[in-house]
């Protein structure tokens, strides 16, 4: 039997007993895991270092991708405080979430239960090891975890911790594996396995998600690349529209809610664009601009058609002017990716027609886009940013890593 | 453009206005598609007699397969009635299902929206044609549909009937189609479309579910194979145990949450099997049991290990003694597929343990599995029984064929 299977079958059997533990048994386990991650904050920045000295031996890697992969007593800590956070919680398990009595005396109520077993492929951050594993604990789940091989000693050092933690309090180490074999073939194997597992979540790049969304038999929830976009309309106030959108695109650009595209109506692209323009340049963003965009600043460089559907997560902003309102939210169903999308406006009908007929997971009257997080929303912690219509939509919390399942008591009904 | 691309292509551009429709729109689209079943009768069954001739001339057809085949007058009223039933029901979509507001000020809400473009893989059924499009269209949703070869006529001629439908009430006729294409690259074509098709939904057995799963890229709806258990507790009442059991296997066999095995707790055997064991021999029902099974009566058929996993839908029960309530839990969550199990106790906490340790779609005390039914539900319709944790488990209503999207207002929010 290989790795995968094995573990995955492990995973199986201990959701079973997963799903049985109490609220308090599941928040003992979380912060056991915080202790132990502190305790052995040596051991896990050792096993880090080796795969740091393992990335730059490679010379070809950049900073950004050090930078994610590396660990410090200050991210242990962050690592720590959100566990704990996620301890804080309500539990969604058990949750009855209606229930009825029927004609003939059937009483018929849905209550919340875990998913079971959750896949979680994902790339060089360690963090997410943590992050997902204390997630799915928290809603009664078991996890199987693949992270990079970029990341595999910090990975295994984690688990490692994760796993003591669970022994101290009585659960099966089965609840939180670790893929440990770094082969393509693993994940090949993993993303099939439809007997033990109920779900897979990518948690990555574009590529990573594309090649698990083709390649799964099991359920698969699409996380978040983001081509979002912000549009200026033609009443809106445009001092809140600058501020806005040089949030949107310059607080954080290297993340999936940052803005990528700005829509600017033309009446108001004269007295708007010269403006933010020069704002952006003077933060040292690259513009990529229309034709009539172009015609307000030398600076900018003349989009191409990829350029509209590029998720850039770097200082680069397309630009385009619009004919209509229509024009707008054509194009951002067209080239947009579902994830966030926002008007600046003070038109009302605009402003509910806007949110009617944009076809995102969150979408923006007269605010950023870069608000689309689980936290900011108020579910209290995140597991990711759907971009599918199947299951949950938007920042996932606690309650889209649940399922329902129909409890029925009777007292002797037969069917007719 | 190939058939199947082309048709997707213009039902995601179909579901873009659908989303719009209003509750009055999508009710008057319904009546319409009634009326125009009910017009259209005789060359309904004109079409339908094409494809019941074509299956006999094949010779090797059987009778069930030929009374899913065939329409009736009293077959296409019950469809009509049907769709006037959903016109009926009440519209999931713009409900807001939460609305809140955050310490910054952000009032975000969570409100239901269509799913878009609903793929429905299906076999010889016609009325699968009608009652799935009637489903998906008050949902909001445009529709592909791909019926098996065996129905062409029957399905050209009803999707002709809606479509008219469609174009009497000024509705793009994209929101139905059917791809008349009856090649299996079709089909393989269909599944991989994620640019149009947010959902496919397999209808039928065990085989096309499989098929469906293991090549779709497109996020899928499992429904459906139920090997369903009864258990008979040792505390159960004998003579509503034996109601139900005899209601569960022989009601309609032929059906997803028909009883499939039945386990009997040893301390009662003795007292319940010789009984119902000859009350399903006088009704015809082949006894396939374990070897204390086979002890009580001779006609019992000794069972292979396959019968334990096996969805028979028809009149043969496998059945098992077993020597504790831990053993029927542990045979059911490993042999069962999720979908319907039943218990018969009248002890407290072993009702309540049942329904929190098995792991199913529907979980029963006291009554028969055979109510598990989107109408016996109270959902008013249905659109399959699903099998999955994903986005929907049990029967499937019209809130199963919609996704939810966040708004956000703002008056000028920006994250720091």
């Amino acid at each position: 039997m290989s790795e995968v299977m094995k573990k995955a079958a492990a995973a199986k059997a201990a959701s079973v007993q997963m799903a049985m533990a109490t609220t308090e048994k599941k928040n003992e386990a979380l912060l056991a895991i915080a202790d132990e991650l502190t305790a052995n904050q040596d051991e896990i920045l050792a096993a880090n270092k080796l795969d740091l000295d393992n990335l730059v031996r490679k010379k070809d890697y950049n900073k950004a991708f050090y930078d994610r992969l590396a660990l410090s007593p200050e991210r242990i800590a962050g690592m720590t405080e959100g566990v704990r956070q996620i301890a804080a919680l309500p539990d969604p398990v058990g949750e009855v979430t209606g229930m009825w009595v029927r004609p003939n005396g059937l009483q018929i109520g849905q209550v919340r239960v875990p998913l079971g077993v959750i896949g979680i492929i994902y790339e060089a951050r360690p963090n997410v090891t943590v992050d997902a594993a204390a997630l799915a604990l928290k809603a009664g789940n078991a996890v199987l975890l693949r992270g990079s091989s970029e990341a595999i000693n910090s990975n295994i050092a984690l688990v490692k911790c994760l796993q003591q933690a669970l022994e101290k309090v009585g659960l099966p180490a089965g609840v939180i594996s670790l893929i440990e074999d770094t082969e393509r073939a693993a994940v090949q194997e993993m993303m099939r396995l439809n007997e033990y597992l109920d779900v897979l979540i990518p948690r990555g790049g574009a590529n990573l998600i594309k090649t698990v969304t083709e390649n799964a038999s099991i359920p698969v929830i699409q996380t978040g690349t983001g081509v979002c976009h912000t549009f200026v309309d033609a009443s809106a106030d445009l001092e809140m529209a600058e501020r806005i959108v040089f949030n949107a695109k310059t607080n954080r650009p290297g993340v999936c809610n940052a803005m990528e595209t700005l829509l600017v109506h033309e009446k108001v692209a004269d007295a708007f664009l010269p403006r933010i323009l020069e704002k952006f340049f003077a933060s040292g963003v690259e513009v990529r601009g229309c034709e009539k965009t172009c015609a307000y600043d030398e600076r900018v460089k003349a989009a191409v058609d990829e350029d509209w559907s590029t998720e850039y997560l770097d200082l680069i902003l397309a630009v385009k002017v619009v004919k209509s309102f229509a024009e707008a939210v054509s194009h951002i169903n067209r080239y947009g990716t579902g994830h966030s999308e926002a008007i600046i406006t003070t038109h009302y009908q605009r402003a509910r027609d806007f949110q009617a007929q944009v076809d995102a997971a969150a979408v923006y009257v007269n605010a950023s886009t870069r608000f689309t997080d689980g936290f900011e929303f108020g579910l209290g912690a995140e597991m990711g940013i759907s971009t599918q219509k199947l299951h949950a939509r938007g920042p996932m919390g606690l309650v889209a890593l649940t399922s329902t399942k129909y409890i029925i008591n009777g007292n002797g009904q037969i069917r007719s």
